[in-house]
This record gives structure tokens, C-alpha cells and sequence, in this order.
């Protein structure tokens, strides 16, 4: 062994990896959110981890920086790899699956997908260049009830009151009510207008009206988008705080319907959960109705957790029929891995064991298999000891692993056993046939 | 639309996808798995999908078809991706994740790893680019007890009798005794033995004969090994049958006496569920004890379904310390491809939806999104139709998802409510807070 060369291992940066006691936690919060988007009636759906080049292309994007598969020995003979690219979000996955499958698709079609995804860029904090994405997305032939936009924000409130994690406020606005209160004050490219007024929140006031002063907007325009983008209320009551702004167009009023139809169909919900917020405009040019934003109340630098919205026609590229949709995506890696670097996730257990069987010597090495069994068909996830170590060095095993009950002989087949909870140190009489956690028959001996 | 390009997605040879009927039953299937591997107190761990390709080659392996990674924009400023691979199994992985979390892990450490790996293979049937693993493994510091040489079959017994596949057989065998009995007939090179017994199934006893005389093998310990070869047998007994070939050697002896111990420990399991077959001798050159493989009786041509071994030493490249280790892994997507291919998947459900509340009209939407949340509630997966179109539409969406229950008015808060079983066609009175499907008081009106 000494003589061999050691390949000290080191994280490579950008990629996450957790210790099992973390990973307890992730995945927890993966069953959960799983549940949550089950609970709405939304299907699974996995896509391979690679598309086509042309796919992943196909929205005319190269902004993301995609990595290439290559083969480390390639034999010249086969080079159709060189056209497969990890895919860099579930979205486009997502459009070319349902070109892909449309016949065998009922609509509107209600899926979740919750999967890696890749971006070769450079890390830096909240950045990873291996995350998972948990979308979910309802997609429709020619059109897309409203009844989604408002349902999406329901599933997400659902899912994320159930994690542990710090406040949080998702926003909404529409995109119909920013291109139509634009073109309202006269602006020929709300588009422009959109992708400055999304930057707002990291430049500022002056640095938008910078911006739209350089595209030959007038002061008075930049007013009145900078006026549209204080608007935040959490109730339908919203429109009319737009529409006193005087700003009129059949866009604008299209568009104050539909938040106000969103706003109003989530008015059960916690006040606050779901806030109409004029200043969200998602960047990308795909949107044409509802957006959504998510972060964290404490840490708004931090940049979305969860985003998406309504959009017209994504799988346009792929398939001659108009596929509009909406959808939310929950970035996992970037809410999980941020309290993780901070110490803000409860560290889970090290296993799932919820019962270590002794095994004082070979003799009783049957019984204790058995007795391992029983407890497993019972449900409690159940370690036979791996050896017939000192009792002592057993309990030591048990109590490092941080599992809640150790069994002991007799094992015999009347069901007469003995059960130490390991956090009271009681230890008292158990039948496997019949124990659980909560009827111990404690007699303190700890 | 008409006028833009459309690229018609086509499937990626070698990356399988699902339909959201088969993908339920693959989800099932892993559900199944991971519950099998909690049950014995094993703990998930995930790694990157990526590892150093210093890692990758780290066995010295270079005949795998490792997938690099490049940036499809590479700004020439950061070249470091080009050392980045794709995982091809999940043991080296996890010899790296071992070694590098040395000090924050407790030994014997249990773990289980269900990922995707990749492999730059040109596709065949049987055979994937990218595929999912379902690995468990023990690694310890110095020594492993025998022990989990028995409890591995144990727990791969309890997954695989859990799926709906086809009859399956695990075979064992030790390389000791495979070690052992060749250097007692005199052979200086049993390496050479094991790779061509290993073969025996493909190429019978004339090509394993024709191999091992041009390596100037004598014709009678050809026949000696080929004898071992037909050794097989369900129980401990089958020590003896070696023994009575007549070969000695202290290596075969510890062997037998290894391989004893698992087939004893494993009495109790139905007869013929892990059989002794000194047939099987596994490839790959750092086994060193206990190998398994397990086949589809009914296509062993197909070749292994799962398969491992007990290894000494796997992390001695990353780290000074000897951590030996036994392990076993499920090629879940070579059993599930084939089964899907051969139609012997039962499809599941479109949609994970128990009932689906109907909607007649925009005034009822407020008391059918609150019925909808008190089901869910009640742990039910719920759908609230997504439009106020006339209930016959409402009930054919339904019916073509397959939603086992539809929820109709009056919704009254007092628990007026009515479900309707689209199985059976009964529809009754039914109180959302107290309902189950079992307690449908069914009123035949269909």
C-alpha cells in the first residue's frame, strides 16, 4: 500500500455534496416537496439528463453555457456524442417532451419534474454548476385556464410553508399589465422596459432611469414605469392602485383581470404568503402573462428561489400546434445549499435505523436475524449487529449512530424480549409482534 | 408559427424516457428499493454526477467509456472543466466520498447511492448511456465482518422478491475458494483462471478449455477447474461437494468456510432464492472474497441484474488507510428497459389524482378550492377542475386520467357533499372531513 500513489480527493467546486446526516435533510425535503406537487394531481416525469444540441438550441439561447459530452476514447468510428449537451434547465426539456409524446399526452397536461440540471459556469456564491430543479409545469392545447396561474402560487405556499426554512414572499405580476401600461405612456419596446425595470432591484431607481433615458425614453415615461413598479399589495385591490395611476390601454386592464382573478382566487391563503408586486418582470422573453418571483424577506440580494410564469408557445420550436403553458420552478441546490453554508439545517440522523438488535454471541446469532426480521415486516427499520462484539462496544455502536432503540435477548419465540430506549435509558420487557416506540414498557435500569 | 423552423425531436439512442404511466411504476420501483435499503439501517448518500478524471482512472481503469465534459463557450479563461468526467459506476464514487469524509463518517459505514451514471458506449440492446444504479455497500476501517457477506443477499432478496419482474436467481461464490483451488492443482496465475470462468456462460466449457491451453494450463487441471465450474448447490452442504474434488489448499479452505457461513446465514430465506455456484467469478480484478451475481431465469443470456463482491481495499488510492468493503448493485434500468420493452410492465396511473372536485359554475369556485384543500388535507391528492366547462366534460377529463373519485356539490360546510366512484358508477352522500374511499355510501345512479 505505501508504495502507492495517493490521489488526495477534494471537492470540486461547484458540484454540492453532503455529509449523510445533510443528505437526511435533502432528501426529506425532496419527499416533501414531491408530496406537495402530488397533492395537486401533477404527474412525474424524468427526461434524460442530455438533449440535442439542436434542442437545447432551439430557443435561439446560447447565453447558457452549455457543457458538451465528449468520449475520453473515442474509436473516430461514432461521433453523434458531440452533439448531445446536459441540459441547463427542466424547461426545455420539458417543451421538447411534450412535442416529443403529444399523442400519447392527455391535456392539459399536469407534470413535475424534479432532476439535476448543468451550467458550465463560473461558481460563485448561490451559483452551482450541478443543481437540482423541482418544476412544475401544466401545459395545453391552444390555451391554458387562468385557473393555473392562480393554482401554481397555491401548490408553491403548500410546498415551502413546509420547509424549514427562513421567510420568504412570493410575488406575482403580469406581463400584460407592464407591456400594456408601457405602450399606455407611449413606449414602442415594453421589452426594453421590462428587462430594465427587472434589474431594478439590484440598480436602483437611478440606474433604471439611466437605462431607459440611454433608450430615448422621456422623463415622463421613466415616471410612470418607475411609479408602476412601487404598486405592491396583497390583495386584488391592486388593479385599482394601477389603475389610479391614470395610465389606460385594453392590454393593461387585460392584464389587471388576470391578477386580480389570481389574487383574489388565493385570498384564503396566510395574508402576505402571496404578494402583487409591479416591480417583478422576470427577464426572459418567453413570458407573456402571470410571473412569478420567491426570496428570502432577509436576504433579498440573494436573488430568486423560485420562479417562473405563463408563456405563450414554448414548444413552438419542436411542434406545429400551440402549446401554451405556465409553470413554477423551486431551486433546491440554491435554498438548501445556502442554509447549509450558513448552519441553518437541523442536521438529520446518520441512518434510518429505528432499532439495533444485540447479538451477545454466535449461538443467538439465528435469533437475533429472526427477531431483525420480524421488527422489518413490523416497519421499523431494524440493524442486526454485525458482530459479537462486548454488549458494551454494541451500545457504543448504537448510541454513535444516534439510534433510538436497541433489543435485546431472550429472543425467544413467546415474544419475550427486552427494548432500551437509548434517549431515557429506560429498558423494560417487548414483544417484537407487538412493540412499538410508544408502548415501551419502561422499568428505568439506565 | 407557420413560418418558424421546426425541429421534430426525435428519442436519444441509449437514454431511455418514459411515458408518465411507465415513469410511475419506475418511481414505485425506486420508492421500493430505497425503503428495502432503510430497512437493513443504510444511509443514502449522493454524489456529484462528476468526479476528477484523476479519480475516474484512479483503479488504473482506462477500458470504460468515460464521458468528459466541455463548455460549449469556453471563454478560454477557466479550462478546468476538461478534467471533469461523468461517473460510469457508483464505486469509485464513492471510494472518493469515503476517503475524503474519512473523519465526519462512523465504520462500519452502511450506505445506499440510487443515481444515474453514464457510459460513452455505441448503444445496444440491453446496454445504456445513461442508466440508474442502486448500489449498498459496507465499507469499514481494516476489516469488514462476514456478517454483511450475508446480509447483502438478505436485503437484494427482499427488494427483488418486492418488483413485479420475472424469476431470478442470486448466485454466490467466494474468490478465495475459486483462488484457493487453482493454486492447489499447481496453477501459478489464477487471474488468468477466474477471467475465463467468468466466461463460461457465454462460451461453454470448449471455449473456457481453448483459452486456458493456449495460457499452458495442463489438460487435467482444465478439467479440475471445469469441475469446480459445475459445483452448485442451494445450501452450506456444498462445501463438502468441493472438498470432494480433492483439492487442498489453505485459501480454498477459508473460502469454504466463508461461503459456508453465508449460505447457512441465509437458511431461512426460500429454498433457491441464493444459490452456491462456483461458476460465477466475476471480471473485475479486486473482488477478493464473497462475488454475486444475479440473472433472470427464464434469459440468462441477458446476463447480470445485480451484482458485487466483497473488495479489499477500493479507496487506497485517496487515502492511507485500508478500508476493505462488500458491496452489491441493481442495474434498475437494465431490468426495467427490458421488462418495458417486452411489454411486461403493467402500466400504472396518468396521473397520481384520488378525486377530482368538479366545478359547475364561477360561483361555486370558492367552496370547490376549499373542498379541494380540506381533501388535501385529509391526505388525499386532489385535483380542483380547472374550468367551469358542463360537468360531462368535467367527468370524460376524469375518466380518461383515470381519477378513481369525482367530488360534486353542494359543498356546504356542514358536510353536504357527494362523490361519485367512477369505477363502479355509484354515486352518494359523502362528508369531505370524515370521507375515505372505503366509506363511499354508495346510491347506484350510474
Amino acid at each position: 500500500m505505501s508504495d502507492q500513489r495517493i490521489v488526495r480527493p477534494t471537492p470540486i467546486s461547484g458540484f454540492p455534496e453532503w455529509s449523510p446526516q445533510i443528505r437526511a435533510v435533502e432528501q426529506q425535503w425532496l419527499d416533501h416537496i414531491r408530496a406537495g406537487f402530488e397533492s395537486f394531481g401533477f404527474a412525474s416525469i424524468e427526461t434524460p439528463s442530455v438533449e440535442n444540441l439542436e434542442t437545447l438550441m432551439a430557443k435561439g439561447e446560447t447565453s447558457q453555457e452549455v457543457y458538451t459530452l465528449h468520449r475520453l476514447q473515442a474509436d473516430g468510428k461514432d461521433d453523434s456524442d458531440a452533439r448531445l449537451g446536459l441540459h441547463f434547465d427542466l424547461t426545455v426539456p420539458f417543451a421538447r417532451y411534450v412535442a416529443q409524446h403529444f399523442n400519447e399526452l392527455t391535456f392539459p397536461f399536469k407534470r413535475y419534474q424534479m432532476q439535476r440540471v448543468w451550467r458550465g459556469e463560473r461558481p460563485q456564491e448561490g451559483r452551482f454548476r450541478e443543481f437540482t430543479q423541482c418544476d412544475i409545469d401544466v401545459i395545453d392545447v391552444d390555451s391554458v385556464p387562468l385557473h393555473f396561474d392562480a393554482e401554481l402560487p397555491r401548490i408553491i405556499h403548500r410546498v415551502l410553508s413546509g420547509l424549514d426554512i427562513p421567510a420568504w414572499t412570493l410575488s406575482v405580476n403580469n406581463r400584460k399589465v407592464l407591456q400594456g401600461f408601457y405602450e399606455g405612456v407611449g413606449i414602442k419596446d415594453p421589452i426594453v422596459v421590462i428587462r430594465a425595470v427587472d434589474k431594478l432591484h439590484k440598480i436602483g431607481d437611478d440606474g433604471v432611469r439611466e437605462i431607459l433615458l440611454a433608450d430615448g425614453l422621456t422623463g415622463e415615461q421613466i415616471d410612470a414605469c418607475l411609479r408602476l413598479a412601487r404598486v405592491k399589495d396583497t390583495g386584488a385591490a391592486v388593479a385599482d392602485q394601477v389603475r389610479a395611476l391614470g395610465v389606460e390601454s385594453e392590454l393593461l386592464e387585460e392584464g389587471l383581470t388576470e391578477l386580480a382573478f389570481v389574487l383574489n382566487d388565493l385570498s384564503d391563503l396566510p395574508e402576505g404568503s402571496v404578494v402583487a408586486d409591479l416591480s417583478i418582470a422576470r427577464g426572459l422573453d418567453y413570458y407573456t402573462g402571470t410571473v412569478y418571483e420567491a426570496s428570502f424577506d432577509d436576504d433579498p440580494e440573494y436573488g430568486s428561489i423560485c420562479a417562473g410564469g405563463r408563456y405563450e408557445n414554448l414548444a413552438g420550436q419542436f411542434i406545429r400546434r400551440k402549446l401554451p403553458g405556465v409553470g413554477l420552478s423551486i431551486g433546491l441546490t440554491r435554498i438548501f445549499a445556502k442554509l447549509v453554508a450558513e448552519g441553518r439545517i437541523t442536521e438529520g440522523r446518520m441512518c434510518p435505523t429505528d432499532v439495533m438488535v444485540v447479538v451477545p454471541g454466535a449461538d443467538s446469532r439465528t435469533d437475533a436475524l429472526r427477531t431483525g426480521e420480524l421488527l422489518r415486516s413490523r416497519g421499523f427499520d431494524t440493524e442486526v449487529f454485525h458482530s459479537t462484539a462486548k454488549i458494551g462496544k454494541q451500545l457504543q455502536y448504537a448510541s454513535k449512530k444516534g439510534i433510538p432503540f436497541v433489543w435485546f435477548p431472550p429472543f425467544d419465540e413467546d415474544g419475550n424480549h427486552e427494548v432500551k430506549d437509548m434517549g431515557t435509558g429506560e429498558q423494560g420487557a417487548a414483544d417484537p409482534r407487538t412493540w412499538s416506540p410508544h408502548n415501551t414498557q419502561g422499568q428505568n435500569s439506565g
